[in-house]
């Protein structure tokens, strides 16, 4: 039997190694690792050491730029456009988030657009720089289109996330981090895995048909914008997704609507490029700005204590706040290692190989 | 057979003599039906002329003070904490708007979280003066709890609506605004006056059940969050409305979470009081603190034209753009008037005869 349990170091150092093999800095391979392990580590398996290998094919297809030149191209005050130089948006996003905390230490604010990037691993990583200076983080990104805005067959928006979180005192902070639509995609994988339908309201076929086959998207079809349908509100999914595009990419420069590129890179690319890579928006506010950080975080403290002593429904222990189940995860896989799955593993080992890096 | 189609400028007329009695400043009578009857204009009728009464029951219970003092507290360049003095909020959040975009002039963009207002209308109205001036406009307000979060019983969020604008070229403005709910409010009261059921997903019973009846908030359920359930991502609906309150409420100082006065006078007002009134939140971003202005409409109207040309699911004409309903309902309803519902034109025939204001 293969190892299947992996301690967070050792995948940690694994990713280090590979990304300094195909040149990245070594600030830039640190960085690029932390993030992808932080999704590991919360439960987000999809966007963890998972996807290492994909970077790596985008490398391949000179798609990502090892040896990016990360620059402001545009500022006021409290606002930035960046250019990632293509570089892996892992690294681009937190040096983003890092131009928009200044920023929010100087005026209040920080509000950065950034172009040319690639996927940026979870927004929760790059939103909870914030936390350690009490200031309330945002993270939004754009993504390859699978998602079909109500009423339409064609897919027109990625998963779109948004990630928003805040300081609390005593009490863990607020971390909401969520793709615009009904489930993400990873989730559909988890059902493909076990050969199961997939709840009404989270794909449609290619004619736009409701479905319940998880395997839809391989298919034609599309996945939903959060609400599922007209009926429960899929256009506030679609309309949240949209929201997103626009700040990542309209406001910067980068891909938007169906011409993002894709994140497999045997995909091909879409027909017209009405920008530079893809798109993010990352913002900063300091509590300060806006009432004394202490008087702020008591409060927080309150609200969560009252979401918590709300009355669950029967044969629920309790009532979560955003962010409460990765947190707990977090915990118990720093403690009892990362359980990955035989083709996660199998990837890892191929990459092994390539780059003469001991794995396993 | 009693009038039952009123014109836009009649029923304007008739809302700022209404509020000129209660001791209203011209200028802030003129502010308050302008927001208000754009609700009308709109389509939403639910907060159109349709809550002129109610406003004026919260001042005869000495909840809305007519004359407020409204101020900012604490600002830096690009944020600012106002408060309301109790203010109709329908006035309120456009002075606080109008920081925002004074602040947006300055240093790119501002921010603005206001304390102890009342309700503001439709956050279109305020997210929308942001246009003008080319930049992105956002409205949030918190409001009293009729929503259960994923796994609770008890109300413990309001339908907390989220709006963002944002300028095009060619193309009519891009316009999302929405509660966080599956549904408004609004929407269920229209099943209850046909005595339909509600989709699933909309509300709950007390105790938590899933349920169809369309009178259920009155028996002691809860409207759902965006979502409707957990396998439809009503955690996503209930971390977006908790944002809200957060922005708008957490920052500022005002109420949050259950603790959110009532619209309705004859409601008690929640035990606790860990704030003042209710609270909102107004942002603007110029364009050009990102890119320039023209370059980004341009790429708005390519947006805009890309999602409109996307082929429609059979039966549907054709996939909208957010704002697209809202817009063809105000121009219809500019040239052909609003059409009142008869409770409606009773609630002002009596606000006609309480004021001495001629009316229909």
């Amino acid at each position: 039997m293969p190892k299947e349990i992996f301690y967070y170091q050792e995948l940690l150092d694994f990713s280090e190694k590979v990304f300094l093999k195909i040149g990245c800095s070594k600030e830039h391979a640190a960085i690029a690792s932390k993030v992808l392990l932080s999704a590991d580590l919360r439960g987000i398996d999809s966007h963890g050491i998972a996807r290492l290998s994909g970077y790596i094919r985008l490398w391949e297809a000179k798609r990502v730029n090892a040896r990016p030149v990360i620059k402001i191209i545009h500022e006021t005050p409290s606002t930035a456009v960046m250019d990632g130089d293509a570089g892996l948006g892992l690294v681009v996003a937190t040096y983003a988030m890092e131009v928009a905390i200044e920023k929010a230490k100087e005026v209040g604010t920080g509000w950065v657009s950034v172009q040319n990037s690639n996927h940026f691993g979870i927004g929760a990583y790059h939103a909870m720089m914030a936390l350690e200076h009490d200031m309330i983080g945002m993270a939004m990104t754009n993504a390859s289109s699978t998602v079909a805005p109500t009423f339409s067959v064609d897919r027109m928006l990625g998963t779109n996330p948004i990630c928003v979180v805040a300081p609390a005192g005593k009490e863990p902070p607020f971390v909401a981090d969520m793709a615009t639509t009904t489930a993400a995609n990873g989730k559909l994988e988890i059902l493909q895995r076990k050969n199961l339908a997939a709840p009404h309201g989270w794909v449609q076929d290619k004619d736009g048909n409701p479905s319940t086959d998880a395997n839809e998207l391989k298919k034609g079809g599309a996945l939903l914008p959060l609400g599922g349908d007209a009926d429960h509100g899929s256009h506030k999914g679609y309309a949240l997704g949209a929201i997103v595009d626009i700040f990542s990419a309209l406001l910067s420069g980068a891909n938007y609507a169906p011409w993002v590129p894709p994140f497999p890179a045997y995909l091909p690319m879409p027909a017209q490029q009405p920008g530079k890579g893809i798109g993010h928006f990352l913002g900063a506010m300091r509590i300060d700005a806006f009432r004394p950080a202490e008087e702020f975080k008591e409060h927080m403290d309150n609200w969560i204590n009252g979401f918590r002593s709300a009355k669950p429904i029967a044969g629920i222990e309790k009532v979560l706040i955003p962010g409460d189940l990765e947190r707990e995860t977090e915990i118990e896989r720093m403690k009892n290692g990362i359980n990955l799955l035989p083709p996660v593993i199998a990837d890892l080992e191929s990459l092994s190989k390539k780059f003469e890096i001991p794995f396993n």
